[in-house]
């Protein structure tokens, strides 16, 4: 292979201003962001339940209650988003620990490639849990009418107030997840020009 | 620039029997398919619909009979699945028609970033809808007795069956597409290499 004559000509190259610790600190802010939204998500959902004392009947005066609680582990959906999101943090997790004590790792193609693939898998992983937790935290909110499902939000409001800022939680560290995949595509295609 | 080095450099490699085309065909083959998969889970979950007559009451010997409907409109996280489905549709045929029309674009660094780009955002974008749709399936399935929640799958079998094959389609779409960035992210790669 010709890659001695190629480093010979990107040494060339040396004396040109680097610019890339710059970008690698906005890539590990973003990266420390996003692992605290990830984290976040995963503690408030998996600590979610409420339990509340309902009145069920009244026998003269008086009232029948009955403690009901509202778990995270009650719905799969919430369960399976606990997963991706502690994965994620995890995968946050590592990638900061490579930036602080492998910074040299980053600028290698390989390591550059498979960087882009572990965030793209993580990207897809967190996404298919928000979208299942979206969609029951929506049906618990406003219920179905058609198949006869009552909303719950309105018995569990601290409930599913906590569930939604997880929610929210995890959709920061998605978006910041997505923009970080595509900073690492472009430091890729950077890689490629220098 | 050292460009003008480099491509002397690489054009010492002309002769080395070129793998690329190779490549393009398997890629295209999964894009395809890919496509299809995705068309298909559009288009069964989009015309999922089942009338069924229940009997709701007797008066003496005369039932009296209801027909209902379900639908996917019915369920915001089956809208929501529709259209991740038909945008990555949209996506794959558009890079169909790309690798017929100009296949030289595939092979350039800008191009490449893209296209690996493109295809993690519709990766995450189809992520969210299968999660989505999954839970509301689940539900549907297997009810959830906390909530009081009663699965409905017993009842319209053939819209619950049509709304699981819509989902394994759009899972087979998936996971094709999340094999097509890797292979979009490794060709990035090996562009980097030669």
């Amino acid at each position: 292979m010709a890659s001695g004559n190629e480093e010979k000509i990107e040494s060339g190259f040396n004396d040109v201003p680097e610019t890339k610790p710059k970008k690698d600190w906005i890539l590990l802010s973003l990266r420390v962001v996003a692992f605290l939204a990830a984290v976040s998500a995963t503690l408030v959902m998996s600590l979610n339940k409420q339990t509340k004392t309902f009145v069920v009947a009244t026998i003269g005066s008086t009232p029948i209650t009955v403690p009901l609680t509202a778990k995270f582990q009650h719905t799969p959906a919430f369960v399976y988003f606990v997963v991706p999101n502690g994965i994620v943090s995890l995968h946050n997790l590592v990638m900061i620990a490579m930036y602080i004590l492998g910074p040299k790792f980053h600028n290698k193609g390989l390591q550059l490639a498979l960087i882009a693939v572990f965030d793209t898998m993580a990207l897809a992983l967190a996404s298919s849990g928000d979208g299942a937790a979206t969609a029951m935290s929506e049906l618990g909110r406003n219920g179905n009418s058609h198949a006869k499902w009552n909303k719950i939000c309105d018995k569990f409001e601290s409930y599913c107030n906590r569930g939604g800022g997880s929610l929210i939680a995890s959709f920061i560290g998605l978006i910041l997840l997505l923009i970080i995949t595509v900073m690492s595509i472009n430091k890729l295609l950077k890689l490629n020009r220098n």
